[in-house]
């Protein structure tokens, strides 16, 4: 049996990663789950999958965690708090696989301690790579460790990948669904409500990225995660618009040959095959059924109406900290635009705005790309409160 | 540089793989050039590739192969005629690499001793593995030598098998234009014109083959190529009908990912894909914009209005001699078909007819499937000449 650690367990990719390991019957176990505040789904995974070490946001919440622990008549693992207790989470003696699925910042220490130390890592956690792709690669060649993309687009690219030579690949050709404003006029666009931009059309998954697909700033960030995962430059890397979301992604060969990886949009096919790999098991996600979808269809990406991709792709090509700040100010205009405290079409104004008055430095550990960070999040904060003439908000 | 000899150098494929050969300037040369009657054709291809062996039909096209070679100046190679001749182009000294691009029969036999001489056999010759799939690949098995296929859809599945184990592959999918017919009656194909059948939707491809579009055999007979290239049981090749002949072919694996190898409709990827495999070489063939398509289309086949596909399984499951009928009463139908001898709807009643009467022995060897062959042939010539009661024709 292989042990795995799981960083947020209690999110979406934490519980479908513990469905992937109940579908898999007995090949995986559990030996370490962090968590953040949700206590009581934490406690009933406790009881199903015996973890020896689990870890949660603070104090007041392991005190609870223990009480329903005892009211349970379950023995307590060992819990840990905090950022530390992400960290033992990650390096947890005996796990050879850690799944890092705890979103933002927080993500980035215990994901650079599970690569340090040599483990597998399954990523989910976005950040890790756009904001701190060359320190986590550069931690992963050093050790040895395999880092494994759990995303849909980036788990189809190393599928295609397969048995393919680096020196070889053309392109990588992400595909995204265009969101919900696809269609839309620009004008349209630029005053879409949260509820029309949560609208996503075909996967479900949380606010904060379903809003990135709607700016196509979830694909610009794509393209900075792909630069580290597969070692490219930023052209090297291309957009394509699929609204079918079935081709997850593709490569193109230097002998023109294309090869796709397609399937059902169900995260457990990445979780499983990240868990797995180099192994594949017939698991729980069902075949897909190619004659009842009709159609596929392609487009280019318009970066007219969807200005976000560019500034993701330029942030690239600055390089340093700039995606940092890039990635960070896009949080901030999101977290506001969900609020009602700006429109949709402030938030590629605000990101360029962080980005033009971002002097990029050199990502010299963990501690620049966070002070970077912090900048544009204060930055584009105040950018919000006071916004400048002639803005929309 | 590496040598190659051309099983049918002036034929479609041939003349391609000298394209290709052209086009990857200097990696490849020519070694030996097995043509037909065309000697007008082969001395060109001579003066250009400068093959130190060469083949002809017979006795009397060597005469004026020599001939013209004198009128030119050139210095003629070594010619060698018929059945034997090929043979020793297939074997010719120095050369690693042999295309098996003679139609029919004729091409059982050089193909068998390129196989049997360890050369790598990139191979186009559809009838080797129909009616000898498994003396070729226990041929290749003991020689060591590489079987790589031509045709765009079993080149493609290569191609989406790299990198994956065979214990790990759900099904191989086989995809196919769907024909001309694709959307016609029942009625309406039973009398199609011969002019109607050919005029094939995507490739342009012989007479013969693109009737077995028409009728779907063409799809049938790559099934039983795909069970003998990639050693699958029937059940594990599927057929999908995708008109827009993009997706070359497809493997869904035991995890339900689906691999797929896409690229524009050019048969100098595959050549040049067996002539470089392992490596991949950007060459002359023309990248696959999707923008420009639109969309792809996916259909299950209509085993009702084509049963060519049903009698193909059959025969599979059948084994041994089987295939070799279905393919010859095939040959015989179809060419009476273009002949204006009997309607489109025949052609399945006459392969039926034959698969039904013959009593399918071991493969021991070449001899019992040319023997099943020439039985088949008779029988259905027989049937032709006198249509038993009801027949259409």
């Amino acid at each position: 049996m292989k042990l795995i650690s799981i960083l947020g367990s209690t999110g979406s990719v934490g519980r479908n990663t513990l469905r992937v390991v109940e579908a898999l019957g007995g090949e995986f176990g559990v030996a370490a789950l962090g968590a953040g505040a949700n206590w009581e789904l934490l406690a009933e995974q406790i009881a199903r999958h015996r973890p020896r070490l689990v870890s949660v946001n603070d104090e007041e919440c392991a005190d609870k965690l223990r009480r329903e622990l005892r009211a349970r008549a379950l023995a307590a693992p060992a819990i840990g708090v905090g950022g530390e207790g992400l960290s033992e989470v990650a390096t947890c003696d005996g796990a050879e696989i850690v799944i890092g699925a705890v979103v933002g910042a927080l993500g980035l220490l215990p994901t650079y301690r599970a690569l340090e130390a040599g483990r597998r890592v399954a990523l989910a956690n976005k950040e890790a790579l756009v904001i701190a792709g060359e320190i986590m690669t550069r931690a992963a060649a050093r050790s040895g460790a395999e880092l494994l993309p759990v995303d849909s687009e980036h788990n189809a690219l190393h599928q295609c990948l397969r048995g393919e030579r680096h020196g070889e690949v053309r392109r990588l050709i992400l595909t995204a669904s265009g969101g919900p404003f696809r269609t839309w006029s620009a004008e349209a666009i630029a005053s879409a409500t949260p509820a029309e931009a949560l609208n996503h059309p075909t996967w479900r998954m949380g606010d904060k990225i379903t809003i990135d697909s709607a700016t196509l700033m979830n694909k610009g960030l794509e393209v900075i995660e792909a630069r580290w995962l597969f070692d490219r430059a930023a052209d090297e890397i291309d957009i394509l618009v699929h609204p079918q979301s079935i081709v997850h992604s593709m490569v193109e060969m230097v002998d023109g040959s294309l090869i796709a990886q397609l399937g059902v949009a169900d995260m457990r096919h990445a979780i499983q095959y990240a868990l797995t790999y180099p192994d594949r098991r017939a698991g729980d996600v069902a075949p897909l059924d190619l004659t009842a979808l009709g159609k596929l269809e392609f487009f280019a990406p318009d970066t007219e109406r969807f200005p976000c991709v560019t500034l993701a792709y330029d942030a690239l090509r600055a390089g340093g900290t700039m995606p940092a700040v890039l990635n960070a100010a896009n949080e901030v205009a999101v977290a506001a635009f969900l609020d009602g405290r700006i429109q949709f079409g402030d938030i590629p104004r605000l990101i360029r705005a962080a980005c033009a008055a971002h002097g990029p430095g050199p990502v010299t550990g963990l501690d620049a790309v966070l002070a970077a960070d912090a900048w544009a999040r204060d930055f584009t904060g105040r950018q919000i409160s006071a916004p400048p003439p002639g803005a929309s908000s």
